[in-house]
């Protein structure tokens, strides 16, 4: 199963090295604690009547954490619905969001965190830069199978940029709010990766057809990553809004929209499945579009009514996607989508972005109060009309859908050079072909070859499960 | 293995989406943003000098996450271990937690949270609408694997409703103390769960069991429930006590009772199992015990050496209860109890319940100081003695188990309709009913059955595991 | 598999009842809340003008719990790698870790919590003992798979107290500073463990060998407790460091540290594994060392570029263990280290304690301004030079080394005594002498052994899948 082409033993190391070596260089140059991380800066404030029980840490920390297990068991656990691919799902996942967030704290730094030449690095930023490695991980699921490592830390240079630089523009620029990133982490991460995953087309991939499928207890693992993510939405898309009510009432939107949104997946499924019986990739997948479709909205006063509709309408979407967009996709526009993206994150998404434009142009003053102040500061300073903000809510999504797309084009010519180990069509979706595989227990493989116990043995001690 | 009366494509869509539409419908109606979470009032507060960091956001939100887990990935995985229901085992939690939380919001909005005609909705809401799903769960656990996710969102209608009368009763009209829920959510549950499965009694369950076992990997999957639900107890327990010492100090009663149950139930685990050997079934669920134990009086001055005291004796009745009680439950009153919930939730519930009123009427202003007035306001203000306390927390016990019981037989009644397309006999706890499965690799079925690779290759294209 | 030898049938319940009904009595004579819990303490402090959001469980309690997840999770699935000790590894760190968390709140309450002739209990003692416990989990992966549960009870016991002593030492006698615990936690679990290994030498393990690896989906299992360990570690070593910068700064150079040791291990596991392929051993550990490398320096000005290198660092010398110098203490040192911990917890454990030495001694007011006090308070008040807390931190690295491994030799000695059940030679690394087994599906064992579903039905009947 191995051959030199596949063989990472250069590739990788020198990938890894270089890359964090680049990076603690830049690190050492350019990163410097903030504020409320400086033990001279903080005492300051210490000294000007601060308490330590203001520090942000007490009030982003919580939510960080819970961002932090969506992303690295969240992501992780989710793609190891494919049975013999749960060491790349949740090792590269691994590998790809440790380099990601280090990155992202530069890129993000760099755009819109300089501070006299330096870029100040907090609990704000650590959540930040886990947002875009989210984005990353979306696109990873689109070519899930498909990709060496090399690749995938390639694409993830390339991504963490210009998704620092669509923030900026969405953000500071265009003056949208996307506190829980419907547009700048999930639409952009998804058609980025649907795009990457355009160019990298296999014509010849139903050679890997058999491994592209889940097993029992595969499934039973990919729950693990669902759950923790759907848990966890609330405080994604909290993290980084305004404090008291603002947080407060983005988490309890997203988690009634979640909640609405379970019903209509299982709901849908049955309708949908073969037999009337409910198909596992809806329920671990479609039954999270409710928060992705909240992430613009959820900080706006969408009320726990709006929110369920909207959460509602997003697991129907995602479901339908499942059962008649995808095999559109992958036969007339060539997009193999693995972990379908573009169902989760991609169609929700621009939901979402839509419902944040809608709800902006709705907000008024009777409404938010001066609570406007934390969510529209534009609109509550004057300086623009709600409906404008809509406008501009809608602008962004149009911006975003176009980095995403010509961002993932080039980013896929640039993974589609013969230098970064691949694997062939015939063994997409296998592990063995990165890792040192154990002797596996009742595999099929196994199952039908082995022979005699001697045999059995033999192989497990040479490490050939396959 | 599917059949008409299984088919579920008409009836699970119908339950769902009628369900959810109602519940959007009363929404709408209903329910209004809190003072913490509507952009307006809150910045009222901060007019009138409030801090952002006042938001109990800040206070109650770690505590529901880990709740949150407890719920969905507690409960969800704990029932995993059986070898072929794990799909419905997390996947029926799943769909059941996210339609009871809206439901009991609801309800508990109804009974005890209306504001003007309008409920009001926050964080501690959204606590109180997990525990009531806590309480479901519980049931869950007696019927599963016999029942239909129909019946389940029937059961969990009737269920929640009941659960936010006795509620009601035993807090406010009684004014009992149960934060932590020993006889609101745990003896609530199971008795209304055994009642269930007593209605729901199958004489020729034993065809089905075969089925009704664990195998190695799904022992290891419901250990992560376990390990969970444990860790997190002493956030359940303290998630709506009041704020400062109560809930530390309940925090901390829960951490003691539990370390100490555990201890006790791996002692008596090796004492009764066969051969000395420690039992699975035990070690997943009795160690609980403790939490379940001082649910009530774990926000009074229980000392940590009261909570050891009690979680030991939880531990030990928990073990002993699988090993004597259950066999007889199963065989003279024909209680098919799946989970154990009787040992676990049902007999230390009730011992929590004696222990809080035990504990409640020893009450002394000499213990408690001021602090009496957050743990028991009646005594504080002279209303009640504590002898009295103590009595209310004992009929507080009767009255719940009263509706429980009553509550769980007419809901079997309902449910014992054939209508919801309910497994038959031979093929309970069989995901296979009710789910598209994928191919297995190494279950036991195919290891006697698959003779060559062609047929096997041909057996899992044709998605028939079994 | 049962013989007398090994039957835990008294052993068990009476070391797991003796040990609790001792804690219990101490705990009733000797331990009390302390002013943030007691109802009584509390409310004085309130009307002396404290607030009840002041209460220190809202600034620990949700460190408190990340730490639990890695002690009871993160230590727990990490050994799961086995492919038949599953039960063992997550059941028996359940057990010890319960015990051990007990005991050390009354060791580590008589070595320095005494008021009064009473130990006072709350969220900082609750976070010491759970640390004191993951020291004797870094043992306990040791001598996995070859010591019974009374083994390691009473390893807990004595490595518990001793911990304490050293704790102290270091701490309060030598007046270093280690809050993460590269050399307290780390250092001092590694090295005790591997010296108890060395005692327990075992000549003829290979006969055992066939158990002594993983399976596909142990290795998955495995992950969880990996990727909880890595993304809670910056909760571990900001647990009990001082309030406000200091919890800040720490829990950001331990995730800047992670980030780097990742990206080390994997470009050096494909340096250094078979064919180029990433090895599961590597990733699941040195991947961590990051963390245990930062445990002593994190909360000092390392700097997030600092931070970075050590991470780094700390990656490529854990897999040049695991691949050069772990098969040299099997075969030359006759130490059996089965997890590895020599790699993950010993040597990070001291280059963190060398760090933290190097790091004090380049302490200066200019860097720390007025943090210095929470810091380096000698350094603050002049009692000390920065120079001589360096020679402070390393003598600490001496002593935790000279007790760590005096006391694993004489618990080594102590637990040789043939009167707790150890297991065979021949059946090391197997759950089915501790256990009762489920039937399995589909393992290897079966898969040669079994030949009609009537026999495989019979084996699975009587409990025997091996």
């Amino acid at each position: 199963m191995t051959n030199s082409a596949t063989n990472l033993r250069l590739k990788l190391p020198m990938a890894c090295i270089i890359l964090e070596v680049i990076i603690i260089i830049l690190f050492g140059a350019l990163v410097q604690y903030d504020d409320e991380t400086d033990a001279k800066l903080w005492h300051k404030e210490i000294a000007n009547g601060s308490s330590n029980y203001d520090n942000d840490f007490y009030y982003r920390y919580p939510s960080f954490q819970d961002v932090h297990v969506m992303i690295f068991i969240g992501f992780g656990f989710l793609m190891t619905f494919l049975q013999r691919y749960g060491f790349s799902s949740v090792g590269f996942n691994f590998l790809i969001a440790a380099f990601a967030l280090q990155w992202a704290t530069l890129m993000q730094g760099f755009v819109h965190g300089m501070h006299g030449g330096k870029i100040h690095v907090g609990i704000e930023s650590m959540i930040n830069a886990d947002f875009c490695t989210g984005s990353v991980l979306i696109s990873f699921g689109a070519v899930l199978g498909k990709t060496s490592p090399v690749q995938l830390l390639v694409m993830s240079v390339i991504e963490v940029t210009l998704f620092a630089v669509n923030e900026f523009i969405v953000l500071s620029v265009l003056g949208a709010k996307d506190a829980g990133g419907s547009m700048t982490i999930h639409t952009f991460g998804a058609y980025f990766g649907l795009m990457v995953a355009r160019v990298l087309y296999r014509p010849n991939l139903d050679k890997s057809k058999h491994k592209n499928c889940s097993v029992y207890h595969s499934d039973l693992f990919a729950m693990i990553g669902t759950i923790y993510l759907w848990m966890f939405w609330p405080s994604f898309n909290s993290a980084v809004t305004a404090h008291g009510d603002d947080q407060h009432r983005t988490a309890m939107n997203t988690y009634y929209s979640l909640a609405a949104c379970t019903l209509a997946t299982y709901g849908l499924s049955a309708v949908v499945a073969h037999d009337g019986k409910l198909d596992m990739v809806h329920i671990q997948n479609a039954a999270l579009a409710g928060g992705v479709a909240v992430g613009t909205a959820g900080e706006m006063m969408l009320t726990p009514f709006g929110s369920m509709i909207v959460g509602f309408l997003a697991g129907t979407i995602s479901v339908l996607g499942f059962k008649f967009l995808s095999p559109i996709l992958e036969q007339k526009l060539k997009i193999q989508d693995t972990c379908g993206v573009h169902n989760l994150h991609g169609m929700p998404g621009v939901l979402g972005a839509i419902v944040g434009a809608v709800t902006a142009a709705l907000a008024t003053k009777d409404v938010y109060g001066d609570g406007m102040a934390d969510v529209f500061p534009d609109i509550q300073s004057g300086d623009v009309e709600a409906s404008f903000q809509g406008i501009r809510q809608a602008i962004s999504l149009a911006v975003t859908l176009g980095i995403a797309l010509l961002g993932g084009l080039i980013t896929g010519f640039i993974l589609k050079l013969p230098i970064y180990g691949a694997p062939p069509d015939t063994i997409c979706f296998e592990d063995g072909i990165y890792w040192e595989l154990p002797g596996e227990e009742g595999s099929h493989e196994e199952l039908t070859t082995v022979r005699t116990p001697d045999e059995a043995e033999k192989q497990i001690r040479i490490g050939l499960p396959m």
